[in-house]
């Protein structure tokens, strides 16, 4: 497509450039608006520059006839015959900041704008963001503040432009790709920003036959009714992952029954034979028999009435049996059923104890969801999460995703009134529309780690549970232009909800050094210092050395013991705007660490999160901390990782 | 100073500027050099830009014309009178990438010159770096590469111009810098990089008489000479400071004596009541007690020949005593004596067993030597370091630096043999120039933590022993282009010398998700996996179940038990390129997670560093590894932050 063809496709949709005009080969260039650029249209001459087919800063009608003269000769010198069909175009050169937008069909999200610096930039600072075709204008907003370059749209300098600007921009280019579902790449590079606005100045764009729309998400049952659950596969031998399940599975405030083909009896309930010997129906099963048991199996459940399967045996795509997942994902569609699995860890629910995994039975209830694509990574999480207290309403091992995938687990949880914020753990993803979609109705807190970043890791990814990873960049930012949190470490997603919410921060320490680098990592996460009002000052100078600073952080010196931090915190305790107090501790010579960590079995009326800082010497107040479920710290950095 | 007369300066030193023309106020302006810009050249009007007197885009000869009548009018508009002193000047507008050069005068480091991304972009980006205006070619390059901006200089897109370009620039600054010691400030904003090269386009220059060249550093016997130590303040209640260091003291190879003013006892050695009552000499001397017999215990010292002095006791100039401090220094100086402190934790030298410091006596001689501004931040880095089997050449404890600063102890530690790295914890410099040239001069491979990024720790900073901590981002930038590493937490100053030459790292993992999570962090930190061979891969054959993927992470499978690992170990020790092992133990169903810790008691032929990723389940795993003094993680993140 001809670059004149180009700027009436964009003008279509009311997007403005720069003032052009085309001419025949042999005809006299004149234009009103110089300086101006003169370029060749022509199908034969792709790469313009490289045929010396583009000329730039011409200033008067006299430079423009030299340079269509000097196009013809370097063109026809490099073995191009022109004819009538070719044309040129002369276009003003316009000065203003260059910008970057454009689009891209990716494989996992499909059709993407990217918007960003502009020009050799561009590839320098690579400082773009990424916005799903149907972001709506919030959406549109958030990602553009993902970027540097978007700041010139906060009145920049008496700039004059507002975010709304570059947002209209956006959705004018939405309303392109929209009205013409051919379009498959587009780059407009440089956009300019002038004072009279976005003026686009070079423009391609890549077609294709349109792709057909994805098949909207199957209406499903919610996962979460479980009263009658089946363990399909219970052991009794404690070295197969059947007898922790059936373990596990004891907890639970519903009925559960143990099948197993060999009989007799297993933590004092029978072992059925075979699934149709329960009576009545089973709404949840959970399966860990071998791989080719399970469609059998699975057929054997239908007659009762099953609607939810946890597989947790592994043996389909992650081993290359591509078929069998075929033939398991057919089986669940035809029925309707909700499938997690095959090749995970299992699943769990807090409010009704169900512990339908393998992993540790050291789960507390609680509010947080996790939906993990790697059993393994679950269960260090879990491992984690028990010392730290931190509580589950779901747990979510979803293994190869032959059927539930993300975007319809936090469809449910969404739905579900015991879980309060959600976190992801993604290798891959089969969809990325459908998992935007979830992310952009979901009305909780949602946090997500990817791995498979790096190409090696991908491969990595890639042998474990079979999904593809996508573009890390892409997906980090779409994720966050959906109002999410994307993550760089795994503990976050167990941590973090818990600082989601915290602004003021105090400090309490014996000794300034620390004090003065975890200012630094508070400051930099973007939380404030609470200030000390001069009630606060006066009540602490009370229990506190003449010498101490009068400020956050509150440094009550190297000599003090235990007492003296419980005198501290029971002052600061009810200083009110304060959000969290952290408690930092050195092993200085007087130091009475264990006692030290025995002031956080009281409660109190704020947050109180413990940093001693050290190696051995805080190995015992470390233990006495995590065995009271004290999420404690021995490290700056890691402490304030999850504000 | 004019435009033109700045133009002239920089022409000087071989700085091209953009082609220029000044004219009388009433002279008809006429140049060759369209498009061009007109400014008027008046003392008057220091904001040209807000009084109108700056015209761009001119094209020819009338529109120069007009802009002159324009600019007249709109300044005489403003109420400027122009008269014979006030001039015009045109410049042809140039079109090329924007740069930024500059020069600011700063408290701490002195004349520094800038570089990086201009125009409006400068402010946006923040793609600076800073260069010492004594630097040598390779630190400029160091400096330059800091930069994003800078790759414009590596051939970019066939731009033709290589890093030399810029270097070459910047040491025209330096000679200009030098030649014109009054220049107290410079921005060349933008300078324009064009198919002929840097050209200067914009100059704003300040001027200011010039500072008196600072003292050089005072001749200085080393530190680490110490064969006949006295502890004054020795003291036998086991509440005091002089307790602690007299004990620690005693694994001295050489001699050591106590002074304490009520006589007596301690740990076997006598008590002397006075310094002067030690026969022979005195070489060392750590003083204990309070604040205001320091003085006098020093000038009793000195007849004895002491030549180094720690001084731990605080009450100086962080409690506000500047007078204190200044005669403490003033008594130094005088006597050429070395001294560090006061307000310390003391000093430890690995070689002599020497351990003056009133911190644990759980230190393992090394070649690591700290230098830290924190006492507790040492206390606790010494902790840590004790249980990851991390020992010390020296450990300095600087307190106030009052006399012994970062730079002299630098280069006392480059000369000492039994040093082979240096770490700083570092929260306020006073003379950063001589730290600069010391870390230039240095040899061995320097690691630095700076606090006091925030305003907030500043002021934290500031009250804790009080020196001033300066522009974080310009110490950063100075540090690294000195060839030295800036670390963004404290453990690194203890753990990054042992990863420092890694290249090729193998993972040998139980699980999936977590090598794959782990090859992310690998590669972020721009190190690779090992590629395994066929002959690495058929021995691993024969100890792996047929299932493992065959590839670098070595998934041994969820079922691997302690002597999977071990067997797999036995093999992967003996590839050749390996630089690391990371064993990566998540705690799967059946993990014996003891026997894997045990695992680590062997002599490996490679480093191996084991990640018991989990929690309480790991708890007994990490305290044996911590109790043999093996260096271990329960993160990922934190296991690769060291890389």
């Amino acid at each position: 497509m001809t670059e004149s063809r180009l700027y009436e496709l964009l003008e279509s949709v009311g997007i403005a450039v720069a003032p052009y005009h085309t001419f025949g080969l042999k005809e006299a260039p004149h234009v009103d608006f110089y300086p101006a650029a003169l370029k060749l249209e022509s199908e034969k001459v792709v790469h313009k520059s490289d045929y010396g087919a583009v000329k730039l800063s011409l200033i008067n009608d006299q430079q423009l006839e030299n340079a269509r003269a000097e196009i013809i000769k370097s063109v026809t010198t490099r073995g191009v015959t022109l004819d009538e069909n070719d044309r040129f175009i002369a276009t003003q050169m316009i000065k203003g900041e260059e910008l970057y937008f454009g689009m891209v069909s990716d494989p996992v999200f499909g059709k993407t704008i990217l918007f960003g610096k502009g020009g050799v930039l561009l590839e320098l600072y690579k400082d773009v963001c990424y916005i799903d075709a149907r972001a709506d204008r919030d959406e549109i907003e958030r990602a553009l503040r993902l970027t540097r370059i978007s700041r010139l749209f906060n009145n920049f300098r008496g700039f004059g432009f507002e975010i709304e600007t570059a947002v209209a921009f956006i959705q004018k280019l939405q309303k392109l790709i929209c009205e013409n579902p051919t379009i498959s790449e587009m780059d407009l590079n440089p956009v300019m920003l002038t004072k009279e606005g976005l003026v686009a100045v070079d423009a391609r764009v890549q077609f294709k036959d349109a792709a057909e729309a994805p098949q909207p998400p199957r209406q499903r049952e919610s996962f979460f009714k479980n009263r009658r659950v089946a363990v399909v596969g219970a052991s009794s031998d404690p070295h197969k992952v059947g007898y922790a399940v059936a373990k596990n599975a004891l907890t639970f405030k519903g009925e559960c029954f143990f099948v197993n083909a060999k009989g007799g009896e297993l933590f004092g309930k029978p072992l059925y034979t075979e699934i149709g010997a329960i009576a009545g129906e089973i709404d949840t099963a959970v399966l860990t028999i071998p791989g080719k048991h399970i469609l059998p199996a699975i057929e054997a459940l239908i007659p009762k009435g099953v609607k939810n399967l946890i597989v947790i045996s592994a043996g389909f795509k992650e081993v290359g049996d591509i078929e069998g997942e075929r033939q398991l994902h057919a089986l669940v569609q035809e029925h309707n059923l909700n499938l997690i699995g095959p090749n995970c860890l299992g699943y769990y629910e807090g409010s009704k104890n169900l512990n339908l995994t393998f992993g540790s039975d050291r789960v507390i209830p609680g509010s947080l969801a996790v939906i993990s694509q790697s059993g393994a990574v679950l269960t260090a999480l879990m491992d984690k999460a028990y010392q730290a207290g931190v509580g589950f309403s779901h747990i979510l091992s979803v293994g190869n995703m032959a059927d539930l995938n993300f975007a319809d687990l936090v469809r449910m949880l969404d739905a579900d009134p015991t879980c309060e914020a959600i976190s992801i753990y993604a290798e891959g993803l089969q969809n990325g529309s459908a998992f935007m979609q979830a992310l952009r109705e979901c009305k909780k807190p949602t946090y997500v780690f990817k791995t498979g970043k790096s190409d090696e890791s991908k491969k990595a990814a890639f042998s474990h549970t079979g999904n593809l990873s996508g573009n890390y960049e892409m997906f980090k930012g779409l994720i966050e232009s959906a109002g999410c949190y994307i993550e760089d470490n795994i503990e976050a997603l167990i941590y973090r909800p818990r600082f989601e919410t915290i602004e003021q921060i105090l400090i309490v320490t014996n000794a300034g050094g620390p004090a003065s680098i975890l200012t630094d990592y508070i400051i930099d996460h973007g939380k404030k210092l609470y200030t000390l009002t001069e009630t606060d000052k006066k009540a602490l100078d009370s229990v506190l050395p003449f010498n101490w600073p009068g400020a956050n952080p509150i440094d009550i010196i190297g000599d003090a013991r235990s007492d003296r931090y419980e005198k501290t915190l029971e002052i600061a305790q009810h200083f009110e705007r304060v959000d969290l107090i952290y408690l930092v501790v050195t092993p200085q010579f007087m130091t009475d660490n264990e006692a030290i960590a025995q002031l956080l079995q009281r409660e109190w009326k704020k947050p109180v999160v413990p940093i001693f800082l050290g190696g051995g010497l805080m190995d015992e107040a470390m233990r006495m901390l995590r065995g009271q479920r004290t999420l404690a710290f021995d490290s700056l950095q890691e402490a304030t990782a999850f504000l």
